[in-house]
């Protein structure tokens, strides 16, 4: 068995290490969402983190160790990603907080609004023609050009153990659970959140949520072999990628279960979450609530931690 | 001079009296916000209070305060109200704290998303002709027969005095406040909310908001004479109506300005609201930031107590 590539220390060093630029975000329960589901729900709003998602975390992270290690010429060139999501606010603000540029190559097609928040932190747009082959051309050139400090959405330990300090927060706030859930896309969040409840509450039942219309993780998972392509068509935006390879092995040894819904039970959730708990969430955030109504025996009675992922929603484009 | 109907000891009563059945809300902050007006907001979220806005602190109040007095042929035949809005819900939340009936006069083409609401709290829907005359003369017509007790949505000392614990809370969370600001349909959260800052804080000034398509309290307040007509064409569903007798001389004494603002930028405050503070709130919570933002050299600076009124929206008929 191979090393695991992020420990329950990391994760600790990653939360002193981002503490003074993250919001410790509220834990939110609704009375009408627990009728309605038989079980008792804490909702961890990570729509309210710095960027509107939880992504401010890793990166954080990820730029302050680079930016600690940097020479004055490496800082100089600074940092870059590619990304059309959150995670490019989130680089955008992290390099804004050490002073130094940040690139991101985003397609050209990328929503307005998208780019809007990019810009708005300070960053440098990079546009490439749509699709991966272009995007990783434009990644790859700009590296080269830049000497910028490529970091990556979700494959990465400093990304992973920054995500998981969520989960660290998270129980500091809510004792006496029986599970913990969090969305699956890139792994990132549910590879750091596995790996500190497994540390702090060895007996909570980790389980990942996956919409069905992009069910890599849930496939990998019950083959035990990482599953390199996925389709992009479901609603939950932030969950069109493949689990990452350093994720995978810690998701297989930490994680319980990954249920997989269907894209009407996301949007049902979604609307539940903003008609009720009144938080703007994005519909990957709605998807361990859809898991929920999906498998209500099984959910019953349960005391159960959910991870809300983020919030950075387009009003113009609502699924409902 | 006529004595004031409340006094800033109702308030503290009513506090008292309520605290078991209401959250104690948070105070939500948006740096992005605050760069976008140049000022420093704090937004008490009423929204996520119970029944989803600020009535049920008047309702609360108001049904334990009818209830302690109550024979028990009183407390049988229970309480009753007209109203399409949030005051249904919170009255028919308050009337299952105790256990008594709740009936509620509702037009027959109110939202069935709003009758549905009054009626997961327990409460007889009464339906009648839509229409203010239809409506009077359904609740009267209720009152003879039933002999439940009217609870009216803000013309009363017990609803007010309730309303204006918003203001006791919020001032517990907040400090270095200059300005506080509230939407005014009724003028029940105003009257309150006016009457205690006055109290607490003498020099804060209290600035209320209201849609100039129903801008009955604002040229009330200029022409010292209360205005018994508004037009009902707003965005903001919940200023629908005209300033209470109770309300309007309270109001008249502790408040320092009412500003009027146009539907496109209540829409446009709303949208901020969803987008930066990931909040969902109904139209009318979107009131005082839309007037910060058509007056911005107004508030430069300053510090701004706002209250977010409510958060019930029907996703299927969104403004924007």
């Amino acid at each position: 068995m191979t090393e695991c590539p992020v420990t329950f220390a990391d994760v600790q060093v990653a939360q002193q290490c981002i503490t003074p630029w993250i919001h410790r975000t509220p834990v939110m329960t609704s009375s009408k969402l627990d009728t309605l589901t038989g079980a008792h729900l804490y909702f961890k709003c990570e729509n309210l983190q710095k960027v509107g998602a939880f992504k401010a975390r890793g990166a954080c992270h990820a730029v302050a160790r680079w930016f600690n290690d940097a020479t004055e010429l490496e800082r100089t060139a600074g940092v870059m990603t590619h990304s059309s999501g959150n995670h490019a606010a989130a680089l955008a603000y992290a390099a804004s907080i050490h002073g130094v540029p940040a690139r991101v190559v985003m397609p050209r097609n990328a929503p307005a609004v998208k780019k809007q928040a990019v810009a708005d932190y300070g960053a440098l747009i990079v546009e490439c023609e749509p699709g991966l082959p272009a995007r990783e051309a434009a990644t790859q050139s700009l590296i080269e050009q830049s000497g910028a400090y490529f970091v990556p959405p979700y494959d990465h330990p400093h990304i992973i153990a920054g995500q998981g300090t969520t989960v660290l927060e998270f129980y500091e706030q809510v004792t006496d659970i029986d599970v913990l859930m969090a969305p699956v896309g890139g792994g990132g969040l549910l590879a750091g959140s596995a790996l500190a409840s497994r540390h702090l509450r060895p007996s909570v039942s980790v389980i990942a949520a996956e919409p069905k219309a992009a069910d890599d993780a849930a496939r990998g998972f019950y083959s035990s072999k990482r599953v390199a392509e996925v389709k992009t068509e479901t609603v939950a935006d932030g969950l069109r990628t493949t689990v990452g390879i350093n994720n995978f092995p810690i998701i297989c040894q930490h994680v319980d279960d990954i249920l997989t819904v269907s894209e009407g039970a996301i949007v049902n959730a979604m609307q539940l979450l903003w008609t009720r708990l009144k938080m703007v969430v994005e519909a990957s955030s709605a998807v361990p609530l859809a898991a929920i109504l999906e498998n209500p025996e099984r959910f019953r009675s349960q005391h159960i931690a959910i991870i809300l992922s983020g919030g950075n929603v387009d009003l113009e484009s609502l699924p409902f």
